[in-house]
């Protein structure tokens, strides 16, 4: 049970992107929020129970999935995402203050953010030096004090934060680019069915015959079940071997879910149930009439009835 | 519930393939045994309580599924199927007493007879004509009364049914050929799951979509659901509308089958269950691991955690 | 080559279905048509030369595939379809002259013809008795000679062919009941390409390994190639064992069939073509732009220019 | 046409990994090596006529399919994967001369490295701070003149190309990783084809209908190709749109991995050909009857006989 006031784990410092998110959860305001230093930080706080809570980075519309997001959450099977955020992610050009864009030769930035910046500072800054950094604010507030860069990309609202002059806006390549967090606690019960929910799992294939992705993605055809995002990661133990990191659209609570949770479950029992939340985007899925629950009550009642040779079951 | 001495229909007389299925019951000496003229009148006297079973051809090896039974059990949905048996199928050429083979000008056989014996008699008796009868038996046992043929295609042990000489033995086209029939009653529980066992259904397509008859297959084969029989009828509504005839191995009270059954259902509402019983032939499927009971009651246990939030689910 | 007058053969005699259907086909009002007992016979004169082409019944639509008809093409694969005929199938009921329905107690009708009328005699005539004949028209035509039956099934027109008297009209089961013929000649090209093409095949399984089925209609799928027909017929030389008798939307001559006809090949090499020729519905397949004939030349000359580091391959 | 000696790009600068496989390829010493700073430059040096190959990290059995890597080859088409090589990875930890391990706190690494030996670094290091770097090599060379690290991750033979001490071997959390790199080219055939071979493609699905990726997965699996890697990489224009970068066994000129490219290419016309090329470790793929050339050979056969009438489609 969580606390009267609950503790957040989020990559920090205030002014991330991940602030950003936490900022979005209903009631929130109210706990503690706890600066980390990256992702597998965040977890373990929530694995002991230093937090309740913690709010992560899992997919990104330029990168695709976070790695290192995936890979923490296969490999720890009862933590459980109870809600997803989206962010826009747009960048600004901070320098120390005064300093000009023409004079900037060093620019500190986080990978991500580097690589989703790439077109404008070739363009821009064809001769600077890339300096990387653990965050992009982190990256603004010590540029002054470390000296080893005279810019950092950083988030819109980083005056707030850092005293940093923004000499330029919108730098991403990208201007439609979001990122989707998750917020993760550990175990409990899955957040109540609304309608407009999502459901991740991770499923590693049984074994290497050919044929097998094909058969696991059948067990969610044959319940009308429809991916929303599907994406490979390298076990690590071979070349060539993967699990897929799987968002479904449902809720385990929808009777098609359920029953294709279980269909996998048998097909692969290495299956890690990530958790069943309310999409951000509030979309309803169409569920088909042989998809609905009713469908599946009236076959369960169907079956009952053939097998206790009741005569409902003529 | 039967009573002691239960009745049995079966289409007669004395001596025709239905007759030596019937012979295969255990316990159906004891009973009265009710001869009938065609299919649709045993299944007449099950649905009216005027027998307790009937014994019927299904299918047999050179002609595929008997049409009119197929249809008859589509339409009666409270008839079950409780057993199967198996009849291997053997023809003579039988004779008025005295009748030497090479003065024999019309010959008297059922249609299906008929058409299994067809490259003897072009080879043997190439001018003869073809005399439509009822059964085979009943064809021999009339020729000497009423005149309308010198020769009649009979089962081999005619002899002890009719006055008659046998003038040619073996005349079928096919030494392997065989007929399989079904013991039905009306309504009641299937029979216990014996381990080797079969389940037989008919079942509509919802609608004409492309792709419709894929999408049911894949219902059996993502629960690992083997067919041993696929045949099509037409619905007689339409041109080009079908219903599918389906033996799967495998009983009812099979997670898989009962499964399957529950797929099939919400997919296609039109769905007869005709009946899960022993198979004759004693064959016992191989059922991989993720298809067998204890990964159907496992992935249930799996779930149930996971929805009340419990650690096993973890 | 068919000589200037061509030869039909087809279930006479004159007013049969049959005969019918033949009346449909452009231009053979001037060829010798003859008139033979059986679809065997009919084929037989074409592949010994008495005749340039046969009409044969094919499918209808209450009693499904007319397996005497399958089983005679699978087996003869020089033979090709040229053309498709659909004609309405209806029922009178034909008496001796002066002979009043309520007077009737024997009546004589092809078994299809007698299983078609079968709710209707059971009204009209509950006491009657069956007599099978070997086509309805003859029934009727000879049954003041051989006195075998009171009444006779017949086709509407029977009174141009016939010395009887109609007491009942429509008294078949379906009034939407049709029937579908081919013409067949032997070898030769198909017809040309009309845009509203079908053509038919035979295809045996592999194999009886699970699943077999699922990947034949796969290779149908996977080009975009419809079903209108598919239907099972036993191969004769053990239990369980089909060939499947399939319609296909499309023309050899469509690059999505003839590849269709190419995966076919290659996963059963036991495939019987049976001929493309024009729809007589005249329906014009919706074909979506992946499996259009420019779709195919496309990715044919996209292939070559990989395989030969053609620029255009980038 | 490459000139009597080719340039050969590569991450440098001398002793990296990708260094390591450019000593693997056949003939190669001959060339010139050209050292970058990344991918990018590499693949641009090819564009740009600037070296005739590239070697480039494409997939680790950690972290799998190198994301840079993946995008770049999506959005130059005319490039075209030769071979490909495989290095073991393995990682020691060099500090400057003098320096024992119990005195490290500040440790250099390429991100990718760091996060390949995190449980060693926690374990014997638990207080060190980490300083990303842009290669590993660089980072050991590059320690004494900046002062940034006191010690660097570097791959084992790090004292021929700098002036390092090695106080551990085998940091790396995994003994068995390796990293795959290909040889490119621009343009120009592919290498003739040995029966142990591979080929690389880059596919969009065509929309985001549901299904379409188990469709897609169809086109491979009717023409008996496997599937040695599947990767999904977001697009990148919106959240939940992604390509796909997939190995096949098998080469551009065996009949059923052009057959399946072909359908892919009509299934979706955004589709990369990366090329065709001798795998690493030589494997030879069973290839069953129906996917041989044979079969397509005579399919194709077959299909013409029957389109021209000929004899032999009988």
């Amino acid at each position: 049970m969580a606390p009267k006031e609950p503790r957040y784990s989020y990559l920090g410092p205030v002014g991330t992107f991940t602030w950003e998110a936490l900022g979005q959860v209903s009631g929130a305001e109210k706990g503690e929020w706890v600066s980390v230093n990256n992702v597998g930080e965040a977890l373990e706080n929530v694995l002991h129970d230093r937090s309740e809570y913690a709010m992560i980075a899992i997919e990104n519309s330029i990168e695709g999935g976070v790695s290192a997001t995936q890979d923490a959450l296969a490999l720890a099977p009862s933590l459980r995402i109870v809600g997803e955020y989206l962010v826009p992610v747009r960048f600004v050009l901070a320098t120390k203050p005064g300093t000009p864009l023409d004079s900037v030769t060093t620019v500190a930035a986080h990978a991500v953010a580097y690589a989703q910046c790439r077109t404008w500072l070739e363009k821009n800054l064809p001769r600077h030096s890339h300096v990387p950094a653990r965050s992009n604010v982190h990256a603004a507030q010590s540029m002054s004090d470390d000296g080893l860069a005279d810019a950092a990309i950083a988030p819109p609202g980083i005056t707030q934060h850092a005293d940093v002059t923004v000499v330029a806006e919108n730098i991403g390549d990208n201007p439609n680019a979001q990122t989707r967090f998750v917020l993760v606690q550990k175990g409990g019960l899955p957040p109540e069915r609304t309608g407009a929910d999502k459901t991740s799992i991770i499923a590693e294939l049984p074994d290497d015959a050919p044929g097998r992705l094909l058969e696991m993605l059948e067990q969610f055809a044959t319940r009308g079940v429809n991916m929303s995002l599907l994406e490979s990661r390298p076990i690590g133990d071979a070349m060539g071997r993967y699990r897929f990191v799987i968002d479904l659209d449902g809720h385990i609570d929808d009777e098609r879910v359920a029953d294709a949770l279980m269909g996998l479950r048998r097909f692969s029992p290495k299956l890690v149930f990530l958790g069943s939340y309310p999409r951000a985007n509030g979309h309803r899925p169409d569920v088909a009439k042989p998809y609905s629950d009713d469908a599946f009550v009236d076959a369960r009642a169907w079956l009952e009835a053939l097998r206790t040779g009741s005569p409902e079951g003529a």
